[in-house]
């Protein structure tokens, strides 16, 4: 099957060539364990932190506050259970959303079980998150607040900065813990400007390698690490490197360009193709006008998502129905947004990145209303 | 630097070709996310299944019995915490040895101090473990028996079969769980043969990429995740899962050989080495003569073992003094097995792969002797 046209950017992208070539390298040559004292370790423990200062760059922040891990998943419970295990005497309350990735929710939820008050801050039905309930929702008591920056499934940016102020304000003892897997590579996300003082982000979202992701932890700030043995990633997350990935995690990080111009030409591809499903009609646009224009979620009226997927599919053109995470599944978030029965059961995401063409966006355009007229005279 | 011989495969090998190229396949080709519904995803999750498959049969068991992690440290914890809290209204007691490697180790540590009683059994001086203590150390409150099969600084055979039968002598509920990263793909690895519940196995000993494992679980049983969110490997260890390395895991796998044939190979250069060990004089074998023939622990004598690493390693030649994972500690392994302290202030770790040369032996054995004499004279 020929690819016509890739819109599951936010699922996985596919890898660049500067981080196939680093992944070759490791592969190839730096093959040692970046642990061993002899030459090949050495080797491997420069390619080691040669890609800790990459990815370090571009969240402008230092190489010692990037802990590799295996990926975004395990970023984000190691971050939220790490701070609230570490600060569980400290008070009880953790503030988050209810449109998290469910690698935060689920975490959540399971803290929940434990004794933790959760609280879910409910989004309009853009998908949005408002300052005042942030702010309302953090008390002393409060240990953690944990928020994406992007959302996942429809690309709503959450003013995650409220956080800082919310816990300042209450003088709450909680740390705050920002998942950027979305946002990364996207936007500027600089942890000191978020007022985060830990950072979820991964490398398979950046035309880097599936398996490996790094989480960002402030100097000076200490969390529980979730896994014991081994002193890799002073102890926070042992285990040995996945070397091979985490060069390729590196390049991609450096290969990531002027964000700024790609988002320019990425808006405008975008707003292009709203124009053209609006001459279609019948298709409702979920992502909110003001969302990260990466992401965008529609439903097409009347035609239910999986039919829609698998005809994209047959002619060359990948989507998805929501987040590729939960196959198969009714989106918590749309459901969380309020969308009505009809747009709940036609929803597609389509999400871009910096290589997303004007042409392939037409062949997507045109192939939904082939498909929106194919799939429903059938 | 040329590397004249490579004799540190227990702390990771070099990627052989066949998994070389499928990681490639996975960067370039087969990159979708194997959780998404269209065609590039598709097409990844038959490289998942593949490499699944490829892995199960290297264990003799069925496909879905296997699950990916990042690693044997990940492996190792979620198969001991997984198993431990699963089983907490079952039993108070876990039963292991003093020489396991650090991820079951410190496991167990954090686990003792959550209230279980943790039995470590001691080695004889050779780093064996005798059945009699493994039976005598199982009571009926034992939920957990955790064990390597072969260890990683001595290459010890432990009775892991013991466990079964201690386990149903003392109508045990408990998980059998063996550590068998260092075993597999060198011996025949059979859960159902070393009557284990739950093994551990890593790709980067087996010539595969860093940044993936497996563990089994027998089919019916079930532990407890140690991470949330998303549905991938059937929720017990969610998350994206680590394409490229998978995929090299799966070829790593294949590409094994006949275990039995280079089992032979590489005893016959390990009575070798021995042998001129010998000859030259001054050199103490700390490894059992019924050690797995792979892994050879010595002492050199008055030679303290960071001088001799880092004078081979000016040779090009690459040895360990102990675990990659702790790098620079005293060896916790060898303090067990009540080495003197001569002896314990100058290991070597000479682990061998399939791929090991005699010829590069004798390069190394050279280097011991010329390294033995010259940082001697200093």
């Amino acid at each position: 099957m020929t690819l016509r046209g890739y819109f599951d950017n936010s699922a996985t992208t596919r890898p660049c060539e500067e981080a196939v070539n680093a992944v070759n390298i490791a592969l190839r040559e730096c093959w040692g364990n970046p642990s061993s004292l002899h030459f090949k370790g050495t080797e491997s423990e420069r390619l080691l932190e040669d890609s800790r200062r990459s990815v370090a760059s571009l969240l402008s922040c230092e190489s010692e506050e990037i802990y590799f891990t295996s990926g975004g998943t395990e970023g984000n419970n190691l971050a939220v259970f790490g701070a609230a295990h570490k600060l569980r005497r400290n008070g009880n309350r953790i503030v988050s959303t209810s449109i998290e990735h469910p690698s935060v929710d689920e975490a959540l939820t399971q803290l929940g079980r434990e004794g933790f008050e959760i609280i879910r801050i409910k989004p309009d039905s853009f998908g949005r998150i408002a300052e005042e309930d942030i702010i309302s929702a953090v008390n002393s008591d409060t240990i953690l607040v944990t928020m994406m920056l992007v959302n996942n499934e429809v690309g709503s940016i959450i003013p995650v900065r409220a956080a800082k102020r919310a816990v300042t304000r209450a003088k709450a003892p909680a740390l705050i813990h920002c998942d950027a897997v979305q946002a990364f590579g996207k936007i500027p996300v600089k942890p000191s400007q978020l007022g985060a003082d830990i950072v979820t982000v991964s490398s398979h979202k950046i035309h880097g390698p599936k398996g490996v992701g790094a989480i960002y932890i402030k100097n000076g700030v200490k969390i529980l690490p979730r896994a014991f043995g081994g002193e890799q990633e002073s102890h926070i997350r042992p285990g040995t490197q996945a070397m091979p990935a985490v060069a390729g995690f590196g390049a991609a990080a450096e290969a990531i360009g002027d964000m700024k111009e790609s988002l320019e030409r990425v808006t405008l591809i975008r707003d292009h193709m709203l124009k053209r499903f609006e001459e279609i009609g019948g298709i409702r646009i979920n992502s909110a006008p003001d969302a990260l224009p990466y992401i965008t979620n529609i439903s097409v009226i009347g035609i239910k998502s999986e039919p829609m997927l698998n005809y994209l599919s047959s002619e060359g053109i990948c989507v998805s129905s929501g987040s590729a995470c939960s196959k198969g599944k009714r989106s918590r978030v749309l459901t969380e947004m309020g969308l009505d029965k009809e747009a709940m059961e036609s929803p597609l995401r389509i999400s871009f990145s910096r290589f997303t063409t004007k042409e392939e966006t037409d062949r997507l355009v045109d192939a939904v209303a082939s498909g929106k007229s194919g799939i429903r005279s059938k």
